[in-house]
């Protein structure tokens, strides 16, 4: 027999999470967190599956009847959303210069899709003008969108005037809304978004593992008329649906506790309002903005497409970035972090997201952000925190 | 704007879950679950992450350096091994007319896998002859081998054997352990097994999310050197074993909750031992089953193959199987399973799991059902709890 390890038990430090995600999760969902499961076909646990449908749908603007909550995390949701859509042979259009474009990429070439890849270079969100010309030069079917990117920080605007061009050629659109949803206007209806899902650990501060998506008529109505199964049993919307729908069929055993954590995330949502929780983002990361722009640093998304729950922040000439994360993480427990991809070394990344989008935070992040870089020498052109 | 709909805080009756899973969750694993999250890259994340590995490679038995939890339930992991294993075109035996032998060939199929099915009914483990003849008539690359069945309540024997059949041919094994890790006996590697899997919810008592997957060495080669990839990216075991080495390249979000929930499980079991849980189920459960059988219930599996976690139950003839689920559900808040599939209204499924596995439930649960029989009419051959 192998012997049993010796471990301690479970000591985690105060961390204030100013991350990409997860954020810090709210006092009372972890409360929630700590309530005993029950099973996946008793009545009462039904019932909160009904309740996560229900606020799910406010909080995506939604009246779509396929709305549930993936057994994974957004990785698992962006994968079902490709998965069941997408058809071997179908084109879907992708920026695949863009972080998780290149990730969409990649899962819809594993599913026997083909990417047309709109090949726009820098970080400006897309150019309805682009999109077109590559719907009128291909035949696409599925076209996906990052309505706010944790890489680069950008909010994308005009959303329904990018879906009408999808629909125009008859595609569909798959939004992906990890960042924003509950934190950043959304109107998953209004804005005709066919396919959408978020995140448990981003806006809605909760744990990831349980990941809003949502479905519309039309490509439920696609999904549900597919020519061959998907490659995934786990992830394949129809028989989860049976589950979360009037037929309760057991598919898989539901993650209990990830589930009462999400519900109680939204309960939050709707207590507080989702225009409020919007406004509160804004004004939160609206101080964080403007302390940083105090320092004499530079925002690295631009003011009109400014996204508050996720921050990028220019890194200056001669400041080491990853000595400014450590100092902010050793000194003050403070995580925020540097730039994923080929963004390494040239941003930070700070995200005012959910419970974490809060005056204490950014009061701490800041003071501790101006002694990190003068400590290597950088002169702040005015203290971050106004007097 | 959707107007948000109204909700009461979580409330959840205080049951007893002895089904085929969920469990009792651990009241130190609920502890766990409500701390605070860490950041996926937090140097006391990833110590949590190794802590796991470690824990695993103790409860699985075995030195795989491939060892890991998969985010989300048993069925993700299940569709892992699959699709990580199997490579377009490839052969799987499995017993298809079993409920998961079911499941594994369609989720074959899905990745373009062939399935031979070994086509043997009843209810009664895999029999090794039966397993060699299909070896010796068919090229078989993978064979699935379900150690302890939920559906059946048999615990398969002669594991060496047949895995040894197996290597004889050249193929791999995948074991599902679901319902036996930490409860009944498993050694992963003194039994040769390539691929297996556990569930975290059933004899662990965490929340299902984050759930145990082990590869030796033979199979992570036969991964690495696949001619395509995988289908699925989310489940790409190479993938994700770069951010589970020292690597520690981002891959998705981890799953923070249910992983600290599954650290605490293990822990639980480095602290009992694994003998001592082992011998702690065949105890509990043995009088479970020796107060079933004074009731003059029979046991649906054979003593020999008994499953000491999962004890399926003959319903008597004129006996409602429903009503008496529902009168200990109502009366003792007691869950206990009716049949699945084929079984359905057969059998009861009574599960003696982790921290469920204990005395006072079992003495609550024979009350309860001697109760319920006799409100039916059916008379009991003597109490089923001895004076």
């Amino acid at each position: 027999m192998r012997s049993p390890p010796e471990t301690d038990e479970l000591d985690t430090p105060p961390r204030i999470l100013m991350g990409p995600g997860p954020s810090t999760i709210d006092p009372r969902v972890l409360k929630a967190m700590s309530t005993q499961a029950l099973g996946y076909m008793d009545p009462r646990f039904l019932d909160i599956m009904d309740d996560i449908q229900e606020l799910l749908r406010y909080t995506f603007q939604t009246n779509n009847d396929w709305t549930l909550a993936i057994s994974g995390t957004g990785t698992a949701a962006m994968e079902a959303s490709i998965g069941n859509l997408v058809e071997p042979g179908e084109k879907v259009l992708v920026r695949t210069t863009a972080y998780w474009g290149d990730r969409v990429a990649q899962m819809t070439r594993r599913v026997g899709g083909e990417v047309v890849p709109l090949d726009v270079s820098g970080t400006d969100p897309l150019d309805p003008d682009d999109v077109a010309e590559a719907f009128a030069a291909n035949d696409i079917d599925v076209f996906y969108i990052c309505h706010a990117d944790t890489t680069t920080g950008i909010r994308q605007p005009d959303m329904s005037e990018l879906t009408d061009i999808a629909h125009e050629h008859d595609a569909y659109t798959i939004v992906d809304c990890v960042t924003s949803l509950s934190g950043v206007e959304l109107h998953v209806d209004d804005w005709g978004i066919d396919v959408a899902y978020g995140s448990p650990q981003k806006c809605l501060s909760s744990t990831p593992g349980a990941t809003p998506l949502t479905v519309n008529e039309r490509a439920r109505e696609k999904i549900q008329s597919r020519a061959s199964d998907t490659d995934s049993w786990y992830l394949d919307l129809d028989l989860l649906m049976e589950y979360w729908g009037d037929e309760r069929n057991y598919h898989h055993t539901a993650p209990v506790t990830p589930y009462y954590g999400l519900r109680e995330a939204l309960r939050l949502v709707a207590e507080e309002g989702l225009e409020n929780r919007w406004e509160r983002h804004r004004e939160v990361a609206g101080e964080l903005k403007a302390g940083i722009e105090r320092i004499g640093l530079e925002m690295a998304a631009p003011e009109e497409y400014w996204l508050p729950s996720l921050n990028t922040v220019q890194v200056p000439d001669g400041v080491d970035d990853t000595a400014v994360i450590e100092f902010l993480m050793d000194e003050y427990d403070v995580e925020i972090a540097s730039g994923l991809g080929e963004l390494d070394g040239e941003i930070w990344r700070i995200g005012c997201m959910g419970y974490s989008a809060r005056r204490q935070n950014v009061a701490c992040l800041l003071t501790g952000l101006e002694e990190a870089l003068e400590a290597q020498g950088y002169e702040v052109t005015e203290p971050s925190i106004e007097a």
